[in-house]
């Protein structure tokens, strides 16, 4: 059963949420992408936000570039956890897309990570935390995950100086 | 008939746009005020929208602070004009405010104005600009307001220096 | 007769503000495209913004970068819907020209787009959901780019993972 | 069972975390809440963020300010869901925290809320909605506080204008 | 004769430009004083930047907030050098100003200092320094003011830490 | 005789100052350009300041970019008019440029002009400006330069849309 | 013999600048604290830093505001180490304090620290680390000064929540 | 010995921190280079810092992009002194790594320098500074260095303009 909704305004923003998709299938975590934008198909929007928990949805990922209404709105619609990934917009660099989406009024939370592919590669790694909590399977792989990207680091070697 | 529906994200926000109002009744324009929260009260906003041009509202004033999702909302559910202002946030100062509101994507425009009191005014004056177009009448006073206002600044005088 | 004027400060605007000719043209609305400089044309400016109403306009439309005065300068001599677009700017990328747009005093509204491309095709929208409100017919056509809208968003697939 | 820890750089930041205290407290979660600082008890953060887990903590809470480390760290010695609230500081109101808690690099995912009080008090909601998702209490209380939200805002009325 | 004229948006803004004002009465220039506004006296403010030139003005220092339009528009009607100051805006603090003033497009300058009453005070120590190139008597009460204020700085002492 | 100085923190500023150089040449007003670092060749900096007005310059234009200390500290040393240019730096793009140059402190005023290409070339037509007020030459051919920029602006058209 | 020289822009920096002093005095580190202006006394300035070697000083802490030039003219003219600490400025709260100091060009180094008292005292703590790496005794009063400032965290208590 | 530890979050911030090394090298200090990263190797950096003091390092220099929280960290367990490189992050251009850095709470400072390679360079001829002080060999060479480099601003020259 899917477990995770991705969405986002425009199969434009695929190139920075489709990080998020691959982190879920490299953790085999059931999930589900589409195309929902706040501005051009609310209604649908709202659809999908209210009926995401009757459909077993645990977590939803909403990415969103400009003035990124996405994820608060439909944050306001479900009582799942949300979470916004600011997609960098053409002039403002997504600091527009940060602040949208992070500055939510109380009552309403939605939880952001960092702008572009970082931002949504992470929103992919905390649902899988969330799943973790309830799944020891799940929890090892990140665990293990966690391991092997430490060992990634530890055999960084630097180039010679090249000036 | 109510020709301009002032909406806003909550009572606190009236500081801001009561300014609007207070431009409204000064010309004379039939206007509604009330609080419609974009994240609090979602499917009012959505039937606040939808419903506004059958109930005879030529244009929509919507303020909100932070991620303010209100004024974009709107517009994605009517094709009424929709102005949006930018309500002053606690640490930013309403940049996140400013720039949530404004940078709508291509297809859903937000007509927006400046952060906080002149804001509100100028979007109420916005508001009459639009109506003048088909009311003579209001064109005038619209006229005579800004012959008003240009003669209060020529009668202005400068004190003494105070240092 | 022209019903809206799309204004910029150099034909070097031409590339952004074209999207807002384009938008006219789609939906049938006579317009005028033109380039006056603020700085560079100021009496024509004036005399381009006293005569606006005159002639037949209803609304603006005026695109700027930098320190963008255009827009609110049009909007000190006309009491039409002067409708700003903050053309981007070769090093604050338009920041620089939203902000000389929007921040307005109290008294003389210019209502402001998103930076760029979206900005100028959403005035030009938004300058049709102004004659909308007395036109049934454009109205219609409105309603009818709305929809579509939504219908290409609905019919957006996503390819692949590519990474 | 403790559930959700809380902790912040310093007893200067309670007068905003505790909005988070405040809203665990109302949905009947058990929390902890004390002062762990990044830079002061680098030591007893790794500590806490390692033993967290087997501790039974679901989710942990971070606050600071400045350049605030704390979340993001906490977050590299523990899978579990950490949730950062940027805390004002006293010349860039909170700018600074944002961006150093927000940014993080793909990897360790850090989940952002807004800057101050709101942002403490919905890290609070959210961590109730992750529990929520196997409590099925909990989320019924959740509904009812997102409906009785919704109420409140509906009772609201606007004064006179007074200006 | 009157050799500087300081004009300024609102007489509100005179706590900033009497700055200006007083430096000039220190220096012994003549200089004139008055409210001119971009946005609510457009035709006063183009013919007083036209008529400066021949009234003998030999500069005109310009102060205004917000969409600060006032100085590159006296600039754009007049080859005499302007001079602006950003006056503090109520909640971007100049920034919107400072920006709207100095980054004139290319052919039309606007020297600008900076915000606040530093702006302004420097602003007549500029157009003090213009006019004492060709004023030996000028040059050297500007020269006095120098060493008067380095001598001002060399006598500073530090009282005890108070902490 | 030289009447402007133009000077730069190193070469790699020349494809910005050389706007300033060209439109002196232009006007045929005899000037200078060399490199003077503020923070590589301090005391070349101050020996070309104090030295500046007895060599019958009428006015300096420095432009750096980054910390750009060169123009106020030039202005430090000499009563000439200083007129700051922000070279645009690599990651901030002359923001830090445009804040180290315009937020001078009262007592000692730097003249500021736009970020890149068109503060150099404003900078210079500035000077010309202040040069203008003592030579009627000079003023008729600014007053040419400017009626021909005009003439430009309103013989400009606009292509065809191009989408 | 002093070791460490404290220069600020003006005697009100002093309010931030005596943190720095206080720390210096709890270790017991001989120091000097002078005003010295980099616009209003460039001549001190250069004679400070070019001496300030020769008199045995081993680092320089300078605090300035706004086009904060001080610590980076200093640093052009000696070898020693250089710490910049950025102070509030009025309208801009620091940042442009803090960009002219951090931004150095490659060859002439400035340490800058935080905004305001924290960067203040974390200068001197620095100054103070500088100076530990040839001196045992104050290596271990650094040592427990960390320590103890550990022990304040560790015993800090959080009040009631008061909302 | 090695005196200066050069680390960074990944080992794609060299092509920034070999600007640090190069430097290094030029001067004839030892150093080691090493990648560490405070979010994916933690225990490795905490080692790194507590153990760097005994090693004899005299210094240790971080590197760090987006929320960069490696100097902060290091220096939250060491007393040696920590110099801090913000690395340019992909939308923010290191204005997120610059402030992560600099704005460390009081007690723990970190020396920040400028974004990007100028930095790299600058936090090495820093160290070298600091090594200077006991090292009268280096000193000589540090004083070399900025004469040369005084020289070659002096020996530059500019081309013909070229517009």
């Amino acid at each position: 059963m899917v477990k995770i909704g991705i969405i986002m305004g425009s199969n434009s923003d695929w190139h920075i949420m489709q990080h998020a998709a691959h982190f879920l299938e490299q953790f085999g975590v059931a999930y589900e992408a589409k195309v929902v934008s706040a501005h051009r198909t609310p209604d649908l929007m709202f659809e999908y936000a209210k009926s995401a928990k009757a459909r077993g949805l645990q977590a939803i990922i909403a990415g969103a570039g400009g003035a990124a209404h996405l994820a608060g709105m439909v944050a306001s619609q479900t009582t799942l956890p949300v979470l916004g990934v600011p997609v960098p917009s053409k002039y403002l660099r997504g600091e527009d897309s940060l602040l949208s989406i992070v500055q939510m009024p109380k009552g309403v939370p939605v939880a952001t990570f960092a702008i572009g592919e970082a931002g949504a590669a992470n929103a992919a790694l905390f649902a899988v935390s969330l799943l973790a909590n309830h799944d020891a399977d799940l929890a090892q792989k990140l665990a293990d995950f966690r391991a092997k990207q430490t060992e990634t680091v530890l055999a960084m070697t630097l180039p010679d100086i090249d000036l």
